[in-house]
């Protein structure tokens, strides 16, 4: 993210959450770059909420969730950790960091998740739990709980449904550190940018989705983990009514017309 | 597949799909080239019965789902769906067409995609569906109604259960293509051949099947998609209730025989 | 596994098992060499014996599953199934080895399978089955029962939920070997090493669990398997509560200290 870019951010209530809207695309920028992002009580709160305020605005395609500095985001922040008391404020701890990942799955669009530097812990459910993932070359993902004595439980939740049992058996056991070209062969991220070229990288991929018709975008996010652990006929029942009730938008009619007439769709929902 | 083949080919009531028997494969051939193979909703009949008449044949190894032309299939018609009235008419030929990705499943035995050129929307669904794949080195693959506004809701149903979420999800939101390697990668398909050579990785597969116990081949093929949804213990107790009445097969005992003495079996259910 | 450590293994009451304790990690030897290892009910029963025992070991860190020999395990013992009379004994055998594969997901720590030879049916079932395997260069594995015409069901439910569906079914239909190189990529195995590093190689991954709390390794092992089920919501809210348990234990207090002031752990429950 470029210093112009940040100037123009406007920051929500607390600093620890940026935010930037730029043609469709809203992007959340984790800013703690000092602690190396770790998701605070306050960050996940700023995210929580920003992550809310989504779901009003009615010409997004895509969110991005990026992170200031060297570090995507390190996890829950030990020294806050330390502090707390007892089982129940590490139970609401976990409890808001769990909802926080879910209202990724609930976000009206798809969520991209932009990594430089370390993913660690929660930092690696983040990624894991974004619809997608664009990463820098020399970024790194480790669930690296165990290293502490602490399970990454609730990352192990995220992480099993992104790549297959024996590689987040490993990372989890193991506490162990995968690169960049790793986790794109284990389907964890999407896409490897050189570290000069990560915004360049990003912004295809944004491109990409702002030139969709939003109607598309919002049906496919609201289908696709709601029929994942159905099972197959009623998964098949599901998706035909809702591929049905799409078909009926007024983008379609256009790009359908659009695609036979070999023209560019003009979409009212863009 | 050879015009000599094509000339012995039985038709169908509709030749929207050719039938093609040898040797315990039956292959059904998808006969719209001018239209890559779109499933109409002549199509989308003539498979399901075709598909439905093979419940009955008791020497069948294999069913192959191959497509005339330039292309393997490019999904629904689009000239055919602009004609459809209102959404209950596409509530039917969704489910319609859902009912047939579904046969495929219920098929007695193993079914195989041969894919050459384009697979998209419900044609790449089609590959996806289908229990193994073999496709030509050019083959390319996208679910790409999310370009026409029509997210690829019923072919997504598909999709995720055959490669990992991220990469599901940018097939889906984005609607590039992949090509053949990198669904070779993906675990899409099964197998890549040279374009000039698909016809004989395909039999070399398909006399694989053939060399098999048409006992063992249905028992496989009636267990596999059903044990999927278990939890492990009732998946374990439903397997090996298959497992113990798969023993008491004649051709088991003899397979056992062949298998001590180093002889090739002699299969009853061949 | 060298002369010196075999000589030190103590023998479970069969001698078709063999185990070896040392520094935190219990090694079964499977070992009936001279019938590539093959699953006899006399060794599921030493297997199901030795299994069970490490409930109760208070210092252990991983339990390794090898072989003797040149094979690590050729499944099922097909002389002896031949003896077997009716229906309710092969579903007793069946149901027998299913408790013993269901056994390595309820033990307490982390079951690591070492390879080396062939891996077939119940065999390949058994990598399937652990957490995770290390594996020598020229080590194959198949699902083979269907070369005798015995579809292997219960080996396709371990191998279904760790490998992706079209390749699981490739293995299954064909009964063909995939070699060490393509089960990595194929994530059914985590690691491949030269034939005559073996054992450095597990080494390097015993050493890692060794050095990580008992408390957090007890903690992953509970929650993996039963989370992966579950609904979105359900398995967070289940391992929530399970973070917040594992953040009472005094490991945890140590690991973060340790982790801030940048020394050494030093575990209660090592």
């Amino acid at each position: 993210m470029s210093q112009h870019q940040l100037a123009t951010c406007d920051a929500t209530p607390s600093a620890q959450v940026l935010r930037h809207d730029e043609r469709g695309v809203t992007t959340l920028t984790l800013n703690r770059p000092d602690n190396y992002n770790a998701l605070s009580a306050e960050m996940l709160t700023a995210l929580e909420d920003a992550l809310a305020s989504l779901q009003d605005e009615h010409d997004l395609h895509a969110v991005v969730i990026a992170a200031e500095g060297r570090a995507f985001c390190a996890g829950h922040d030990l020294h806050e950790m330390r502090e707390l008391g007892n089982e129940d404020d590490y139970r609401q701890l976990f409890a808001h960091c769990s909802r926080v990942m879910q209202q990724i799955q609930e976000c009206p669009v798809p969520v991209i998740a932009r990594v430089q530097g370390v993913a660690t812990a929660a930092g690696c459910q983040l990624v894991a739990s974004c619809d997608m993932a664009v990463a820098a070359r020399s970024s790194r993902f480790a669930v690296s709980g165990i290293n502490v004595g602490l399970f990454c439980s609730t990352p192990a939740v995220a992480l099993t449904r992104s790549v297959s049992p024996k590689r987040a058996a490993e990372m989890l056991y193991t506490g162990e550190f995968i690169d960049a070209n790793t986790a794109l062969d284990w389907g964890l991220i999407n896409r490897v940018a050189e570290d000069n070229s990560l915004d360049e990288e990003l912004s295809t991929l944004l491109d990409s989705l702002r030139a969709k018709s939003r109607v598309a975008l919002t049906t496919g996010k609201a289908l696709l983990s709601r029929q994942r652990t159905l099972p197959l006929g009623q998964a098949y029942a599901f998706a035909g009514e809702v591929m049905a009730s799409n078909m009926m938008a007024e983008d379609v009619s256009e790009g359908i017309d659009a695609f036979i007439n070999k023209r560019a769709p003009n979409w009212q929902h863009r």
